[in-house]
């Protein structure tokens, strides 16, 4: 919050190349195509920092999706999310050399990564960015995934987070292994570093361990900004305890609310300030000159959805055979039959919510699901969907939102010409960033 | 070589900040001290495009280096090799955001890296740049490296290359799981990418494995080129059978054909093309206007050395305490009774040779440690040095050289506005990149 008591509007856009929240994405006509090239990125930074966003984040995946019957195909076939993904932190890194206050969000997953190279690799994007990155934290949730790191299958949900808590603790350990001021660079007095405030990490015990001290000193904002997304109770638990970002995908200003008070309860039992942590859900906004404009282009992304291509990609999120997808059928109803096929608790919770609040059929969740994921979609004109995004901040829904764009780059541009101005008439949003650090943004 | 018969000089330029080869480069007072800011590098990488270099290449660390006693404050101390390392992929990442041909080449552990997530960072730079990669390949050499990673002590030398064979072959196994023309993108056909075309990787036993596919396609050099350091006999079986480009340090011109003839049988062996593997000797030029110009560079650049300073750094290199290091004794008798220290036999016995060939003290050992590590120097004006780089080229020493350079930027400009157009003259350089590949510029 501000110092004169308005509330601002956080704004981190979430990147997912070439197969984005909108699935038919990669197809649509106004899409960019050269999603596997450098320019993509650095095209999409500076016009998400014209912008003034706090941040932009990319998710992860570390296998090609299956299908119930373990194939790849479905995936590969329709250009299904995963099926083609590019490292976080390299995208990251080359959106950093061209823009200058931006924040940057890398997704690393701490079922997989040494902390020694979570550690390093984030924080050297801190200080190449002069001090602008943000770890997404998660756990691998499925077996392909596992099979890609050599196991047979990826480890219980629980023992995942307790992992995750020892790395986060141990990546934060590594962080802290330069004190402020260890690098002296007195080049008369030959003294590089002091050895003095250079320090191993603590033994906690355990399994994961990395001694240190890690080979970088503190970046210019100290460390990288911490980001979580479970939604879960254990996810929670671990948000309340390390996070200072929150990503959630709630179907209603009502989920948002519940889910934003739990959050800073989880903070509050971890004896944090509730106000450190900035809940952030996904919204999908359609942005027109007029409503009518904004409506038409919702149904122009609806008509590249083709029916049977909606099923099948339902049917490998949801480990489903194909005998299954009665279009007719309870949507909400094959959710819970196939609870556990996302890796997602959270996730197929706001599957079951948002079904059962529309009274939605099978058909209804599959193509809602290719379209935007079943996120709240503002739509409207600028000023409409302005009014939408502040309203929900105003009301304890949100402190912003992680903004997901169909269409890359006409979606990021409407957005950016229109609801951008829009907020910043409003006084809710920068219109220059005040200091030059990823912390700096989301404390404003 | 080029199709008139005239051999090319292959330049890659090796980066390593803040401690470069030239150990005093941090506090030499024409050093750029920017070195944790991406300005630094995206300078840095224009300037080797500039100058026409195959491609920038970065080594690493994954610990900072302990001396005898298990103690990293000398490292620290004096600014030592390894005291400050950036993450060599976040690096060449923001260089390729700011270049267009320079290959770009990151070293990565096969000791500590899965393989999936090698060869999905080093194919996505490989996409991200339009085909620049190459990936350093290393097996990691010290305890105080294995100690970040959990472990207590790192493998035996046997055991890291056997395991590196395996991790190489699989991350080549994940770079094929996408065949040529597997990405459709077929819009209307609704067809992402041939399933037919994407395969798991072969099992080929063992305990290295990752199940695949791969989520990216190929890139558009195929894939990343692969670089390759060791010297030891075992170090040159790896190069012979898997290596593209190899980096080696050599204290003279006979010790470089020697070692390049052994490369080039054993290429051989693996059943390869001699020629498809480029032997690139560490230099480390010292460029002037004339030759006395060049002499009195060097003479700056020994004159900011300390021999305390020096002695300590040795030390720290060779694990031998304080006591043993007399600055008359024999410096090939102290690096003998200190082998195994540094992890690397071929850099052990290049400094026995050059200390044996030049009679050298522990004192004149530590004072050229310190300035260039051994490695040969051309000195003198631009012409001088082009020449003597040619004649090694000419006389089947070397395919081309490791260029490092002991002050950044200048040493980088002496090299690219002096050298560079000097070997372009004798038709021994590319004036314009022919390609756009990394990969094409070796070919060159």
């Amino acid at each position: 919050m501000r110092s004169d008591g308005v509330r601002q509007v956080h704004l981190v856009a979430m990147v997912q190349a070439p197969t984005s929240q909108y699935a038919e994405g990669w197809r649509h006509p106004a899409s960019r195509t050269d999603w596997l090239d450098v320019g993509y990125y650095t095209d999409l930074a500076r016009t998400l920092e014209r912008g003034c966003f706090d941040m932009v984040f990319l998710p992860d995946s570390l296998a090609v999706p299956e299908d119930h019957a373990g194939d790849v195909g479905t995936t590969l076939r329709t250009g299904g999310k995963g099926a083609v993904v590019l490292d976080p932190l390299v995208v990251l890194s080359a959106m950093a050399a061209v823009t200058t206050h931006l924040g940057l969000g890398a997704t690393v997953s701490t079922t997989f990564t040494p902390p020694y190279a979570i550690a390093r690799s984030m924080l050297s994007l801190d200080h190449l960015s002069g001090g602008r990155a943000a770890w997404n934290v998660v756990t691998s949730t499925t077996d392909e995934q596992a099979r890609n790191f050599g196991l047979d299958a990826i480890p219980a949900k629980a023992d995942r987070y307790d992992s995750a808590d020892r790395v986060v603790q141990t990546v934060l350990d590594l962080w802290d292994s330069w004190s402020p001021g260890a690098l002296v660079l007195d080049a008369e007095g030959r003294r590089f570093a002091d050895p003095a405030l250079v320090h191993r990490t603590p033994d906690r015990g355990g399994p994961v361990r990395s001694r240190g001290p890690l080979s970088l000193p503190r970046s210019p904002q100290g460390r990288p900004v911490l980001m979580q997304a479970g939604a879960s109770a254990r996810g929670r638990r671990f948000a309340g305890r390390w996070a200072e970002v929150v990503f959630s995908i709630a179907g209603s200003a009502e989920a948002m609310r519940q889910e934003r008070a739990a959050l800073r309860r989880a903070a509050v039992e971890a004896d944090r300030d509730p106000d450190d942590v900035l809940f952030l859900p996904a919204v999908q906004p359609v942005v027109g000159a007029t409503h009518e404009d904004a409506a038409a282009t919702l149904a122009e992304l609806e008509s590249h959805v083709d029916e049977q291509d909606a099923l099948a990609k339902l049917g490998r999120l949801l480990h489903a055979p194909a005998e299954e997808l009665d279009p007719a059928a309870s949507g909400a109803e094959l959710v819970q039959r196939h609870r556990g096929s996302t890796g997602s608790d959270g996730f197929e919770e706001h599957l079951v919510a948002v079904c059962r609040a529309g009274g939605m059929t099978v058909r209804d969740l599959a193509l809602r699901q290719v379209i935007d994921q079943l996120k709240p979609r503002p739509l409207g004109d600028p000023e409409q969907v302005a009014d939408e995004l502040c309203e929900l901040v105003d009301s304890a829904a949100a402190d912003g939102f992680v903004v997901t764009f169909p269409v890359v780059p006409s979606s990021v541009d409407d957005f950016v010409d229109g609801v951008v101005p829009a907020l910043q008439r409003r006084g809710r949003l920068r219109r220059d960033y005040s200091g030059r650090h990823l912390r700096s943004h989301l404390a404003g």
